[in-house]
């Protein structure tokens, strides 16, 4: 995988410290983690310390974005243009080296810095079916789209992808060279991506048949 | 289950602002949410702007312990003893609703503010191998235990649960009283915890079978 980090010449806060080796800042890399994921934990300053929100988002053009009530803590602070740091986080597998000290993950993370601004118009409703398609592609065409209410009570932020970052790590567990003598398994756990049940709301007032969009998500 | 808050008083930023009936404030709740996840994303300053870096974590008595390598920016930034706010998130399925606007998540989460410490001797050693225990059960007596040179690179940090919340989401959709009648599905599709396949490191010398703390934790 490429490596560069062509377009962020002087960010140092986008480099990966530790592990270096893991680090990764082409786009091609962040974009398909970025693209295998929904949740992201969004870190800003609140009362002059910081606050850890877990919520959705959405990639779009060069953009990934997020929504929220118009009067939330998350939103009423990002939009007045503060530093917002976004992290997302695939967990892969559990790494069971033979050492206490070796066990790891394996693990695609993204880490994105920047500020956040508000969209309107088509873009704020196209941002907001980027958000759904991310968690289930085609569901947004067939549900009730947002009214003007609706819209009007919902914020979303736009957050550029010139400071982000991936760090990834595969592979097998590495042992100190004479722990590979231990009598001790090693290897790895994978921990898959994965849907269960799909349960039909009991409120439902006529059988219907379950949605392509929810086929097509768990088949 | 309860919905007390009685530690917590006069701690504002602790409390659960949007969809406060989300809101969990009991140890009970709270310990439950950590004992069953092992992911956590770590909010802190530097350089005057937020940083969120995930990594693992491990609950022992009245604290969460986090671990790094003792050059590593989270350490050195914590526990010099500024604000840090951690966020564990488990998403428990994807709630479809008849509209976009009334789409969810099904959710577990616990944010906690506070300032980390490091800790030393027998307590690091037992918040290393609670951080361990967190991940795989058993894994830590079957393995090789850390040295005094491990020791000395990884530095341990606790942060107290004194200001900590959860926040819960259950159950069906709740869409507006009229979307009821439109002929589309709503349901919930779980996303359960699972683990996959377990991969024997191809670097091993002899051929051992699966650890028992593993065999335990995929059966």
């Amino acid at each position: 995988m490429k490596k560069e980090h062509p377009k962020l010449i002087g960010m140092e806060r986008t480099r990966v410290k530790r592990s270096p080796n893991r680090g990764h800042y082409d786009d091609e890399t962040i974009r398909a983690i970025l693209k295998n994921n929904y949740l992201c934990h969004v870190a800003f300053n609140h009362q002059n310390a910081p606050v850890n929100i877990p919520t959705l988002y959405g990639l779009l053009g060069d953009y990934i974005y997020f929504h929220g009530a118009t009067t939330s803590r998350l939103i009423t602070n990002l939009e007045s243009g503060i530093d917002v740091c976004v992290a997302i986080t695939q967990v892969d597998g559990l790494v069971l080296a033979r050492s206490a000290f070796h066990h790891s993950m394996n693990y695609q993370s993204v880490v994105v810095f920047g500020k956040a601004k508000p969209v309107s118009g088509d873009l704020k409703l196209e941002a907001l079916k980027a958000i759904s398609d991310q968690i289930i592609p085609g569901r947004w065409k067939e549900v009730r789209a947002p009214n003007a209410k609706e819209m009007k009570a919902t914020t979303v932020l736009q957050l550029p992808l010139t400071e982000a970052s991936a760090k990834i790590r595969t592979g097998p567990p590495s042992d100190d060279k004479a722990d590979y003598d231990l009598p001790i398994w090693a290897g790895v756990v994978n921990t898959p991506k994965v849907y269960g049940e799909v349960e039909t709301d009991p409120g439902s007032k006529v059988e219907l048949p379950i949605s392509k969009s929810v086929q097509s998500l768990v088949k």
